[in-house]
């Protein structure tokens, strides 16, 4: 997509949910044709076997390839923040950022380990978001401007995208998102974050519901949601996942706050996160709930609530495991081993 | 270890588990010290912080390493396949080591991608043990030398050894060695191996309830136990886990069989196993409940249940991503980077 075609409105991106391509089902198929051959008792490498199906489906190909990663990160902060919903201060955001780029963050190791094209993408740090609990996040332009933007780290070439944000009291944003979408309560969807103790995490409930309640009006649709209650990097990621679709790059998303953004695209569209994987289970303790709302289990359980992308990058490990098994593993005729006794 | 001090009876193997290393337990609290100031929430990154202290506990160093992995993938066959307990025929062991040599199975490609050195050590697969659910599979001093075999191939200069085994019928040796290690029922401890259907389940955990009742007079040790119920594949995992600990090797356990020949291990010693981490939940059945009994909860869940060290090669990823942000990683004062707003 080049700039010229980006769209600055939520009229031009519902346009482009109109035209989402599906799966290529032949390649699916050719390639579980193909595992049913390798000498493996069938199904023995559980989800690397469905990694390495999903993978042919997205990338229309029999024999998926994961030379390419990139890993995108989005950073964006939030008037919320200023309540106290965060262990730490908002300008963690702008000097996570800095880390980023000098290379001493976790995602820089788990990225080079992966050798993954590792983006970061700053979202006017100095201006943060309207804070939600009072009122809309941002005007649609902004919105959708971010989204735009997110569009933009979707280059053609690669193999996936994994998919991961900072942002200092994003988890509230997030928290708040799922609400709107799922209902509940508020509490059932908020976390610890960086490490919030029982009081800090109670304030942060109450907020999370008078967001929702502040914006009930506006919430009618998924891009109203995602407008009064999200933030830049999230809509970032939003925009992220539909232009991915539109390249058919399969996507990885990372934790909480990255799922909460697919979240508001499967509202858009419940067939418009099927390129979509859940890297792992954050233990942002709403993420499990939120994983089984969207249908999605996640792929790695670690105990990680680190977000940045990390665990999306650790992910694109386990495709390349998924891709170098289905690639590289003899049939049972090349390699004349023999099929189960009763066959 | 040289030949000359190889032990071929269970006193020279008693002799040796009176001698095991702890581990370096300042090394341990340095890494744990840096993990605490690296810029990151602490705690944040969960089950890779906990890999990185158990390397260098192990490994005896502050910044523990993952350059030199081995895979080690032991071969043996079992008498008992006779009466029916695999969907595949015996003589699938020595078709998947021919098929390990010429790099076409999914061990090879996952070791590969982690760059480790994999070695595949055959147990005369042509003498298969003798059938468990008639009588002993093993005299002492084949089990013992199978024992040795398998702590062969332990040498120095390895930063990990992932273990694992093939052998037709092996997980009904597996769930006897459970049964007589930690009681309960036949039934809780067999599943279906590569592929078995309802009514050949029910055969398998018969013999295994026979295999137990038929040795029962000679299991009242641990090493006894092994030669009775095990097989040499198991012996020779066994042998590697304890040449593994007195080499200081950290060692990480593949599925349910190769977790078996751990806890006999641990039977003999509660801390003998301390250096082990269980690389992944097998979907064998059994293989969660033996992994509570040991205490130890796997690294991944995804499903497989392959064995021949693929999960444990999948888990080296694990551990050099672990590896990678512990020693890769900026301090918080190096990226100047905030602390929690509280501290």
């Amino acid at each position: 997509m080049s700039r010229d075609e980006t769209p600055v409105s939520f009229d031009e991106i519902r346009a482009l949910l109109r035209e989402l391509p599906g799966p290529d089902l032949e390649a699916a198929q050719l390639a579980e044709e193909r595992q049913a051959q390798l000498t493996k008792p069938a199904g023995s490498l559980g989800r690397l076997e469905e990694i390495a199906t999903w993978l042919a489906a997205w990338q229309a190909r029999a024999r998926p390839q994961l030379e390419r990663p990139r890993v995108a990160v989005f950073a964006g902060n939030h008037g919320i923040a200023a309540k106290g919903v965060s262990a730490y201060p908002s300008e963690v955001t702008a000097q996570m950022v800095q880390n980023f780029i000098s290379g001493g963050a976790a995602v820089n190791q788990l990225s080079g380990l992966a050798e993954a094209d590792l983006r970061v993408y700053e979202m006017a740090l100095d201006r943060p978001t309207a804070d939600i609990s009072e009122g809309p996040a941002m005007e649609e332009e902004a919105c959708a401007r971010a989204m735009a933007y997110g569009m933009m780290a979707v280059e053609s070439g690669f193999d996936v995208m994994a998919l991961g944000e900072m942002g200092i009291a994003n988890t509230t944003s997030g928290a708040a998102l799922c609400l709107a979408l799922f209902g509940g309560a508020a509490e059932d969807w908020v976390g610890r974050g960086t490490g919030l103790d029982d009081a800090r995490m109670a304030t942060k409930a109450s907020l999370v519901a008078r967001a929702v309640e502040v914006n009930k009006a506006a919430l009618d649709d998924p891009l109203q949601v995602l407008r009064c209650l999200g933030g830049q990097e999230i809509a970032a990621i939003a925009g992220a996942i539909i232009a991915a679709r539109l390249a058919r790059t399969p996507v990885l998303l990372d934790g909480f706050v990255c799922t909460a953004a697919a979240a508001v695209v499967q509202a858009l569209d419940p067939k418009a996160i099927d390129h979509c994987l859940v890297a792992h289970r954050s233990a942002e303790q709403a993420h499990a709930r939120l994983c089984e709302k969207i249908g999605k289990p996640p792929l790695l359980d670690l105990g990680m609530r680190l977000g940045e992308a990390s665990g999306a990058a650790l992910a694109i490990l386990l495709a390349k495991a998924a891709v170098a098994c289905h690639n590289g593993m003899a049939s049972f005729s090349d390699a004349g081993v023999s099929g189960p006794a009763g066959d």
